[in-house]
């Protein structure tokens, strides 16, 4: 299935698309996608519903972030080794994590703002794991069994705010609309294998980001057991497992974003998103 | 007024505690403490409020976090001169930021768990701020306008994950019951000075931290204001503004958290809370 949200900031309504693309409410059946709705027991409940019986939305109805009522967002740094060299710093030996907070969620197709003062806003495409069913210390054999299903993220980052002032990288990774996320949310079932995916990128038609989910340093199943022996996992959280070479801060010179350009980004059977960047 | 939740987790109801420290319950007033209930006008419709009409609760009730549904808590490093040094740690020319996520809270009497495989679990007794109206962009002048009340937070920390296992503080400040807040949230005209409060720790009854917020670098007005350019601040959000010395990491030898043991900690005027450690 692919599910989604779809209706005005902070009042989207849960809906997916049909096998002929139409956009379905399912609101008579789930309150939001997020939470409870991403069990094994809800996904399996949304499977046996015909969608075609179900009210159509607007096809041109705004589409928000596709996880609604998100606990947390956990990331994951520098998890292709090329994307490592490209900034600088070491290949992890364990995955590097930090958190953007969840006021920075948008939709997949909505602005992202350029913050006051910032001076290296950056992109990055990046595979999204959603959370389906509570993970604390569960092992790597196991942990496949908690992903409800995969979508897009663009973790947006500044990293002049990341980098050069004070410590920690949730400053620069954490400015309302750097988490746009979606168009959908595809249930594990049907994504044959999460480390062969190709994700890209483009600004304003160049393409920047052109990688492979199969060049993970530490892959899906991997990073689901690690971090649940530092946190517990609940559905409706997400994980984004980082980014593939090709961000700004990579560039030879350094390219950074301003406002008034277009991001595009996809992953394959994932969907796309398309971002205007604005200033904040 | 001293607002805060009581009941069994994830079930908690709205409570006050009356002028003669009687639980009230508040649900026929508001849904919960958190979000749109922490607003000025909510605030204000609170206190025109006849507590002693309202059912009492029992007194022996447990406690949960003082706010529910937080959407995140941003935490303050090294926010006192003193514990920067204790921490071997520069004093930072502006504030250094980093997230802890939401599962991590509890309320100020549970237990707080030793993750398994923690070498240096550590407390650390922090004023919280609690947002009570958006805050993006504003002012320092402005930014008490923002803050609903306070309350007492115990920061826990597991300094090995968080400075020995890869990158980023997160790690080690994200486990389950690392972030117990309470036991209420003061609201904002009862606290006259909040550049003026004690704050003490104690584990087993020997007091490792004994401070004062009028010894922070950056006050709360400061951060609020700092903070809001990073970042949008919603109602029920909440920032832990730093520690002052006295945590195990800066013991000479090191002295950290055991299963067993039982922490106590306190701001004057804000309650205090108390914790027993247990294994994972």
């Amino acid at each position: 299935m692919k599910l989604l949200r779809v209706g005005p900031q902070g009042h989207e309504k849960p809906a997916a698309l049909d096998a002929n693309g139409t956009l379905r409410d399912l609101s008579a059946h789930v309150a939001d996608i997020g939470g409870a709705a991403l069990t094994p027991a809800s996904l399996d409940a949304l499977r046996a519903v015909d969608l075609t019986t179900l009210p159509e939305l607007a096809a041109d109805s705004r589409i928000g972030a596709c996880v609604g009522a998100v606990g947390k967002i956990i990331c994951v740094g520098l998890n292709y080794s090329d994307h490592a060299i490209e900034s600088g710093m070491a290949i992890p030996n364990e995955p590097v994590l930090f958190l953007k907070p969840t006021s920075a969620l948008c939709g997949p197709y909505d602005d992202v703002e350029i913050p006051r003062g910032a001076e290296k806003t950056d992109w990055e495409v990046e595979l999204g794991i959603v959370i389906g069913k509570t993970a604390k210390y569960v092992s790597e054999a196991d942990a496949l069994d908690h992903v409800a299903g995969y979508c897009v993220v663009n973790d947006v980052s500044e990293r002049a705010f990341q980098l050069e002032r004070g410590g920690q990288w949730d400053k620069g990774k954490a400015h309302d609309t750097f988490a746009p996320l979606g168009p959908w949310l595809v249930t594990a079932d049907e994504v044959a294998d999460p480390q062969d995916l190709s994700l890209w990128l483009e600004v304003d038609g160049h393409r920047y980001q052109d990688g492979s989910t199969r060049t993970m340093i530490f892959g899906v199943a991997h990073l689901v057991s690690y971090i649940s022996q530092f946190m517990s996992l609940h559905p409706g959280d997400v994980i984004s497992t980082g980014t593939p070479p090709g961000v700004g801060f990579g560039q030879r010179p350094q390219v950074y974003l301003r406002a008034g350009q277009v991001m595009t980004l996809g992953i394959s059977g994932l969907g796309e998103q398309r971002q205007r960047t604005v200033a904040a």
